[in-house]
């Protein structure tokens, strides 16, 4: 059964998450919806690199498809196109594999940006795209709290109580945070995160941004190995999973 | 009646426009009917600095509201943000204009952007928001053809059948066509537009962009004085109104 990886983009506003779930739509429905026609009229199983929740959006999220029948790239990416309208999701680029490769367990690494409105008035045009912070942030405060956490640790702290992952080990490369205009855009990456990792470490340097704990408070956190010592969640909206990374390059059609 | 100075932010997906009509929601109904408690109870008389049709954004749209009070700017800026939820309006900035001020009368300039997502795969993350055009565009060649259209016309050609002005003579400041990866993006400004002007415009530079016409045809078109020779009406979800000049500066808040 050939295995197919596709390049895809989705606005998380309307959907349950990645991963189908009994209470509403998910990406990973419209998509295994879409593909059956290729697949002899059958669902088929998809993986993807990385799940994201109710809320989240993808610019580059990659998922692996297998079919039934050896397709040209293109007409994949054209059939899935045509037949995920309405939905906000959309196959930018699809791929053979090597053999072996899965999406999930291949990739070395995933990135996230995850985006603030600082500003007094509520977004309008990027409603469901930010998180709505009207208080003035220190970005710098924050990006110098965030620098404390890179590297391998365990990220207890960080992870949602529902997280499965086995341990909570994690090597965080990137947490870099920066301020352009009134957004405070937070980039992160790693060869993997836990569950709300990212919106736990967000809600948490927010914080340190808003001036009420020091920029040490984000790695006290850590060191503590206790989740309920961290700062909110923040919310998924301001979320979107950026890309991942293998090692043989995919040659996206 | 204190006149104030609103600066706004819509997206402009799910109202029939910037105008009341009986047939659906407008961006002035929120408004006004956010802004009826600080009138007294009484629907507020407001004009914008440029109407927006169906569909059409704004990142700065200038709004002139008369009020029955004199109320301080951030107080009006946070009562309307407040009422107006849960509609994809926010107000930016309130001012008190000198006396005189008119929203629409006094602008001595308007800037608009247009957004062409130009790629093979339809839009997910930014349905709504940019025209899809698939086939590839020659971004160099639309701006040469832009060039052209540039000073003061009679842009006849360039006018909806529905346009209300009195005459079509209008002068082009700007009108830039540059390629910024798979998006085409347009930016013009000029005193004053005709209704669909900017969208028709559009589309007679993407017929030159497609390869389709030459880059001498837009000019063409506009001297023959003839609507029905210009390309099609650009579709209204790329298009977002930037801001409006005046000749006094206005003090945000």
């Amino acid at each position: 059964m050939p295995r197919y990886a596709l390049l895809i983009e989705y606005d998380g506003s309307p959907f349950v998450g990645w991963q189908r779930q009994v209470n509403g739509l998910s990406v990973q429905q419209v998509l295994e919806e879409a593909a059956a026609p290729l697949n002899g009229g059958a669902l088929p199983e998809t993986t993807a690199s990385g799940r994201t929740d109710a809320g989240v959006h993808a610019e580059g999220q990659v998922v692996q498809i297998d079919l039934a029948a050896d397709l040209p790239p293109e007409r994949i990416r054209e059939a899935l196109n045509t037949r995920s309208r309405p939905y906000p999701v959309a196959v930018l680029s699809v791929t053979r594999p090597p053999e072996g490769w899965s999406a999930r367990f291949s990739a070395l690494g995933r990135a996230y940006r995850y985006r603030v409105l600082n500003r007094r008035p509520r977004p309008a045009l990027d409603m469901g795209r930010v998180w709505h912070v009207p208080q003035p942030l220190d970005a710098a405060a924050m990006h110098e709290a965030a620098q404390m956490l890179l590297g391998r640790h365990d990220f207890t702290s960080y992870r949602a109580s529902s997280c499965q992952a086995k341990d909570a080990l994690r090597t965080l490369d990137r947490l870099d945070v920066s301020r352009l205009g009134n957004e405070v855009v937070v980039q992160t990456a790693a060869r993997s995160f836990l569950h709300h990792q990212v919106r736990n470490m967000v809600g948490t340097l927010v914080e340190v941004g808003l001036g009420r704990k020091p920029a040490s408070w984000p790695r006290q956190v850590l060191d503590g190995r206790d989740r309920s010592r961290a700062g909110q969640t923040a919310p998924p909206d301001g979320l979107t999973f950026l890309r991942a990374e293998y090692a043989d390059r995919l040659d996206w059609c």
